[in-house]
This record gives C-alpha cells, sequence and structure tokens, in this order.
C-alpha cells in the first residue's frame, strides 16, 4: 500500500473504529488507490501506526474478506483480489436472488434447472387452500382482517402446538410459538433478538447465504465451523465456543443446506449439552425434515430438555413458497424480547393466512399433502440416484441423503465447479457451484457442485444428467463416445 | 455511585465501549448497586476515570435516558430514575401492543376505545377482496403462490405506480416501488439499509414509538427536534443537521401521529431544499393523507425534485390491517440496497396477496372504498368537535386538523394527562396520555391526550366526552353538576 495514502480514524463518533477501517480501506480498493493484487500492511505494523488495538485491524481486515474484497494467505498476509466478483456471498447472492424468486425467467423456457429447491406449482394444494380461505373469510367476515396477536392468531398456535407433537415429538405450548412471515423472517427476528455490534456467532460452513446476510447486517462477527457427513466439526465447534464466547449456533441438522447431510444422533446429544454448558442458543433451521425417503428424521428441538434450542420452521419448500408463512418455537427466556422484535419488524403476519392456514391444518389437510409430496419426490430422487451412476466414472463421488431435494457432489480436482457450472450453462442446464456456499475460503475442499430436484420433470432428470456427463467430457477435451460424425454430402 | 463499583471496558472486543459502558450500567442499575435517584458520575470525570472519550460516556448516558434508566437535569447531571417503569418507550410499546392488536381484547367489553387509529370491521371491503382472492386463484392457480419478484408483482408495481401519479400527482416508475408488509416493514427496511451503529438520525418529537424502536434496535442515535402547529421546527432541524450530519429525517407531514398537525407548504419547500443540500434523506411514512375532510392534502413526495424521499404508504389504516400490505418508492441509487434489505428480512410479500390487491385497484374497487370511509370518518369528525367543546370550560385546546383519525388536546397544567388516563379507564373510557409519545424529556410541554375515533362508534363520542368531562371534574375535586342527591328513603 502506498505510504501516502492517509487513513482517517475519528475517535469522537460511536461507529466502532474497525468498522470505519473497513470503510476507508473499502473505497481506497474500489477507486484502485489500492491496486488489484497488492498486499495489506501487517496488522502489527498497520496497528501502530493507526494507534489502534490488533484486533481492530484483524476485525477490519475480516470484514473485508467476508464481502470479496480481500484473500488471506497463510503465514503471508492479506492480499486484494484481482476479480472482487468472484466467490463471495455478494455474487452469490445476486445469481441466488434470480433464481430463487423469478426462477426460470432469468433463464430460456427449455432450461433443465437443477438449482431451485422449491417446489413448482402442480405440486400446491391450490383448491385446498382455495376452500380453506373461504371457509374462513366466511366464517370471519371483517375479523379476518383486523390485527392479529403479534405472536400470532391463537386458534393457530395451539394448532401448530398440536402438530409440533404428533409430527416430530416435540413438545411446546402455543404460548411459546411466535408466526413468523417465513423461515428468513424467523433468522432475522433472532438477529434482531441476540446480536449486537460486534458479537460472535457460529455457523456451519458451507451453509445458507441468506443467514450469514442477515447476521453480518447486524454486525456480527461470523465464524465458520466445518460441516461433516454426520454433522457439525465438534471439536472445532468446542475450540471456538470456548475462544468466542458466541451468542448461537445456527444449524440445519436435517439434510443440511447445501450439503444434504444429517447430524448422528450421538453428535445431536453432545450438542444439546454443549449449549447448556456454554449459555449458547441453538437456531435449528428446519425447512425439510418432513422430506425423508428412508427412516424418519426427528429435528434437534424434539430432544432439547435445556430449552436452548430456537425451532425455525419454514413451510416454503413444503408448501407453497407464496404463502409467507411459518413458525418458530421461542425459549421462555427469550419470548418477549422476541415479540419485541416482531413488532419492530412488520407488527404481525397476515391474519388472514394464519386463520386459513389453520383450517387447513384442522381439517387434516397437511397429512395428504406430505404424503403426495413425499411419494413425488421420492421418485424423482430414486430417479436421480441411478442416473448419476454415469457420473461415477469422472470420480464424482457423495453421500446418499435419503431425504430433502438435493445431492451434493464432490468434484475431482481435475473438474473445476465453476468452470463446470459454465459449460453446463451454455448447454441449458443451470447446476449450482459449491463454492457460493462456503463462507470463507480456510482450508476445506470446496470443489463440489449441488444438484437439486425441487423443479425439475422426470424427464428432465435423465436429459440434464447426460448434459452434464457431456459438459464434463467437453470440460476434459475429450470427445463425448456419442457424437455422431455425419459426412457431408 | 459506590467508589467501590467497578466498570470494565474491553477493548480487545468490537463490541462499541459506549455500548459497553451502557450494559453495564444497565446491570448496575436493574440489580440496584446504583440505587434510585442516585447520581451519575459527571462526564468528565468517568471519562477520566476509564480513559475514553468524553462522547463515550455522553453516548452511553444518552442511550441510558433513551431507554428510560436515567434523566437528566439541565446543569445538574444525570440521575437515575425512581420509577424506571415510566414514560419511556419500554412502557408504550407494551400498552401499544396491546391496544393495537387484541384492541378490545384487553379492555372490558362495553369500553369506548379512543386510543385505536385502526377502522373497524365492519367499514372493510370484505366482499370486494373476496371477489379478487378468489379470481386471482382462477385465473393464476398454483403461481398465485410461487415466489414473487423481491420487489414485489411487477402488474402490482404497474398499478401503484399509476395509483400514485392519479391520486397524489406523485410521478414515480414502477421500477422505483418496493413492495412492503405494512408500513412497520418499510421503517424497519430503511433502517437496515441507512443505519449503521452510531449513526444519527432525526425524528419528530413526539412521534411514533414503532419507528423510535427500529432505528434504536439498528443503533442508530436518536435526535428529536420539536413538531410545532405548521411541520417541525426549521431552526432545530438545521441547526441539528449540522451538528450531527444525520443519514435521514423520519417524518409524517400529512396529520402527523400523534399530533395531528400538518406541513405548511412553505416548510415543505424548504426541507426539500435542505434535503438536497445535505445529502439528507427523508423518510416521508405516509398512512392518513386520504382522509382529508377539508382541501386534499398532498405528501412531500409530490414536490420531491432531487430524489431525496423515501415514500412509505400503508394500507393498514385506510384499507385492512390484517392483510399486511404497503409499498415504498425508492430513491433510484438506493434501490439495490433496498431489495438486499427485504431479501434478508423476509424474501418477498406474498404472493397471493399482491396479486388479489393489484386486482383491486385494477377494478377502481380502492376510489369507491376510499369515498365511504372518509363519509364515515367526516361524520364521526364532525360529530367530536361538536362534543369536545364541553370540555373547552377545562382550558383544554386543539388545532383543528381537517383530516386523519385524531385530536391532540393539549391539558391546561392543573391536569395531569396520566392522572386524566387513570382516572378515565376507571370509567371504561380509554385515552392515550402525550407524554409516551415523546422521546426524551427535553423542555416541550408535554401535557397532552390523544383522542382517536377509528375504532369508536357514533354513540360512543357523546358518552365518551362526557366520560371525560366528568373524569376531569373528579380530578379537580369539583362535583359534576349533573350529579343527582337522590335521599335515600
Amino acid at each position: 500500500m502506498n505510504n501516502n495514502i492517509i487513513l482517517h480514524l475519528n475517535r469522537d463518533i460511536n461507529t466502532p473504529l474497525y468498522i470505519q477501517l473497513y470503510n476507508e480501506l473499502k473505497v481506497l480498493i474500489e477507486n484502485e488507490s489500492i491496486q488489484k493484487g497488492e498486499k495489506l500492511p501487517s496488522i502489527r505494523s498497520l496497528a501502530k501506526k493507526l494507534d489502534v488495538n490488533n484486533v481492530t485491524i484483524v476485525s477490519a481486515y475480516k470484514l473485508l474478506e467476508q464481502e470479496g474484497y480481500v484473500y488471506s494467505k497463510k503465514g503471508s498476509g492479506t492480499y486484494v483480489k484481482e476479480n472482487t466478483e468472484d466467490l463471495h456471498f455478494g455474487y452469490f447472492e445476486d445469481e441466488n436472488m434470480e433464481l430463487m424468486t423469478n426462477g426460470i425467467l432469468s433463464m430460456s423456457e427449455d432450461s433443465i434447472n437443477f438449482a431451485s429447491v422449491s417446489p413448482t406449482p402442480e405440486l400446491f394444494p391450490v383448491e385446498d387452500f382455495k376452500n380453506v380461505l373461504i371457509e374462513a373469510l366466511d366464517r370471519d367476515k371483517g375479523n379476518a382482517f383486523v390485527y392479529p396477536e403479534i405472536n400470532g392468531y391463537a386458534p393457530l398456535r395451539e394448532s401448530i402446538s398440536h402438530f409440533l407433537y404428533e409430527n416430530y415429538s416435540i413438545d411446546v405450548s402455543s404460548s411459546q410459538i411466535q408466526i413468523i412471515s417465513g423461515g428468513q423472517q424467523g433468522i432475522d427476528l433472532i438477529a434482531k433478538t441476540l446480536i449486537q455490534p460486534g458479537d460472535y456467532v457460529l455457523l456451519e460452513n458451507p451453509t445458507y447465504s441468506g443467514a450469514v446476510a442477515a447476521f453480518k447486517s447486524r454486525g456480527a462477527n461470523i465464524i465458520s465451523i466445518p460441516m461433516e457427513e454426520d454433522g457439525i466439526n465438534l471439536e472445532e465447534l468446542k475450540k471456538n465456543i470456548k475462544t468466542y464466547h458466541p451468542k448461537f449456533l445456527y444449524a440445519m441438522p436435517c439434510y443440511q443446506s447445501p450439503t444434504t447431510y444429517s447430524y448422528s444422533d450421538e453428535k445431536k446429544l453432545e450438542i444439546i449439552d454443549l449449549a447448556y454448558e456454554n449459555n449458547l442458543y441453538i437456531i435449528e433451521d428446519d425447512f425439510l425434515s418432513d422430506l425423508s425417503y428412508g427412516d424418519n428424521r426427528l429435528p434437534l428441538k424434539s430432544i432439547d430438555k435445556y430449552d436452548q434450542v430456537i425451532y425455525i420452521k419454514s413451510f416454503s419448500k413444503i408448501l407453497m413458497p407464496g404463502l409467507r408463512i411459518g413458525f418458530l418455537t421461542a425459549p421462555k427466556k427469550l419470548l418477549k424480547d422476541i415479540v419485541k422484535a416482531k413488532h419492530t419488524t412488520d407488527i404481525t403476519s397476515s391474519g388472514f393466512i394464519q386463520r386459513a392456514f389453520d383450517l387447513y391444518l384442522r381439517k387434516g389437510y397437511w397429512k395428504d399433502h406430505i404424503q403426495k409430496i413425499k411419494l413425488d419426490y421420492s421418485e424423482k430422487y430414486i430417479l436421480l440416484l441411478s442416473q448419476i451412476k454415469k457420473l461415477k466414472s469422472h470420480g464424482i463421488s457423495f453421500i446418499e441423503p435419503s431425504g430433502g431435494l438435493s445431492l451434493w457432489l464432490k468434484l475431482p480436482k481435475d473438474i473445476d465447479s465453476i468452470e463446470l457450472y459454465n459449460e453446463c450453462m451454455k448447454n441449458n442446464v443451470i447446476v449450482v457451484p459449491g463454492k457460493i456456499f462456503f463462507i470463507d475460503e480456510k482450508s476445506e475442499y470446496t470443489n463440489y457442485i449441488r444438484l437439486s430436484f425441487g423443479s425439475v420433470t422426470k424427464e428432465q432428470i435423465a436429459k440434464g444428467i447426460d448434459i452434464i456427463d457431456s459438459s464434463i467430457l467437453n470440460l476434459k477435451g475429450e470427445k463425448n463416445e456419442d457424437t455422431k460424425y455425419i459426412p457431408l454430402v
């Protein structure tokens, strides 16, 4: 960094010094006063020059790394990225937003979409839901549109309390339930309730970028813990709890996204004890546990004897995304603060939708629906497993999740996931390069692709895998054996 | 403060020092290590003792004051409150939450509710809305429940663009519109987009506590500017812009809540120029401008030639609260960041409700509805004006707002608003003591009550004013002339 560059830190304002430093460095990188590939000053030298603690510099550099401006080389230092568009969550968000919201609008009509975990409209229980909407309106008239309670329409909270006990052996009273407008809002409410700027939070790595964004927006420091085939790495978890005294661990114990891995029962039990011993909350994000194609999987919450788990349930992936309804269960000591956060966020979720959804649960439509989509998805899952054998010859491997809506394919070193993503895209097949789910670029192997079957038809599965197969061959510079050389006559 | 009390500030973590200090002092006050009525150390002495800047102490004390733990006496110092339940927003929120959500549930059946600005169910256009809900379902089927775009269902944004131009002379393209789940979410999204911890924001005083809570939750420093009969005090506004370089001014230019005052045209023009010159955003919260009983009032946004006004429109008070739908218009340079904030908050608002509301606007139901409720409310308004004359003999005065859903009654010094509130409550009449809307207890006169007619019937208006009249007489220890002395025979 040019010695003439002067950094201004203002101790007379309340903005933390590391954020001030981050903002200054960001501007200097953006306007190329600090050039691409350039090394930033060492932590010690900059701390001395600015007369601040080392931790201020570390935090600013860490934030720059999280935001994708710099990367750190072990034992060497921190460098400005050559291509700041690359691999950070900003990049992912835009892509993901396109895919998740407009879905196929951003691709050509005939694309095969292995990127989406959302169900498609023909699986929605539209008629059943229309019935309960009309019934709620005819029964409640204008009252269907008054403000419901902030924590949610009381009869719906009752229904959900029963629903939890029947389906997941979770025993929580209706008073501990907070209705939310989808899973992301649950994450946002928890962030508001628990995070003060500078607090540490733990996340699985790789993980869901929407959670990372919500926590960072509150000024949290993100600590990543590697995911393994049977759940989060416990040694790393313990070490980081001790070092950082984090506020919570955000986790997806059933069919984790993107890895599809589920926690073993042993790990679940140990995590519950760890949470209790260290006064650590666990945010369990459950959006898929209903979709098991083998043994049923019970949420972590079902063994939460110390009331340390905040269980967030989204219905977007297993009912209909456009409903925007879900719930969370709150530990008693957090209940009041979560209600306050909900009030500050959007007062209440739609009372009308809550009344209709309550009827939907009471009439037992839910069970029929889950049976129907489980059947449909398990057929797709089995088909995908059989088709994907074609790719094993390329050295691609994966764990069979026996549930959920995705496969997490580990690529060999000679197939780069971003290159494969681009090559598939050329052929109208959309896959998600695994790198975009990783919080940071530590030592873990990040060369994966995620293949989801929420939005593909059975016909597309077979065709799509063939295209991925030939895309790999193209990347390797090999001809596809099936190519036909037709004489030009 | 006892000299043995030791305060620990940790410079090795990222939590700002003033927040650390605030948290420590809060605990000491709560566990009464620092006693009620006790004086806190002077700013200079504590800054010296802790080896921090004065501004750290000032900020911590200010936060304690905002949260209702301490109060400051001019020229004397900062003192712990005797009754920490009193008069701060925490107190207000709970009360308000009760009233606004369950409404009459928290009072006896026969209460006269002058506290609520929400319409009652019999004014809701339930049949029209049922029609468009069914039409949207029959037309779009499963597509009614897919994720809409994050910024909102495109045809609805088109409808709203027309709606804005026709109704309020606001010229904004559909691409600048963000659909939100009610006005409070608009406030939350802006807070997320613009506020970093320690930033300063300006608010009218008194104001809406839901906005104060959202801004404080992001770590903002709240600066209050007095409201006057023709709008915010411009001298104070200019002075504070210069001192604090605030991020924005949050304002309600039409029928401000709770004062009911509207900004004069001159003040509006000057504020637009001030915003431009100082790169200050104005958040215009408009939830009542449609309810004018005299001349129509145009929003500030209609004269916003520099694209500095963020216009938030809630339909909760003029259509149906339980819909949870509204929109905001974003300056072009903020559009992307607001969409990101929406994504982090709840991905999207319900696509189904958006589709139905789009049809509602396109079919022209809106105009009929507004005409109907304006007629109904203007009758109540006129009735209330005629009844309230009874109170003038007590020295109660107010400005006629000619619109909205409330009157803001200035009480003479000998009638305390909290006492009057309690006295009325005993007689099953609910009024709101004005003090709870004030951000801080500066020199302004805060002895008001707010009387709202959103949820009272015409019969209740006459009866309710009589009860307020006799409650005042009781407070003054005077007999009501109308009391009949019946002989016990």
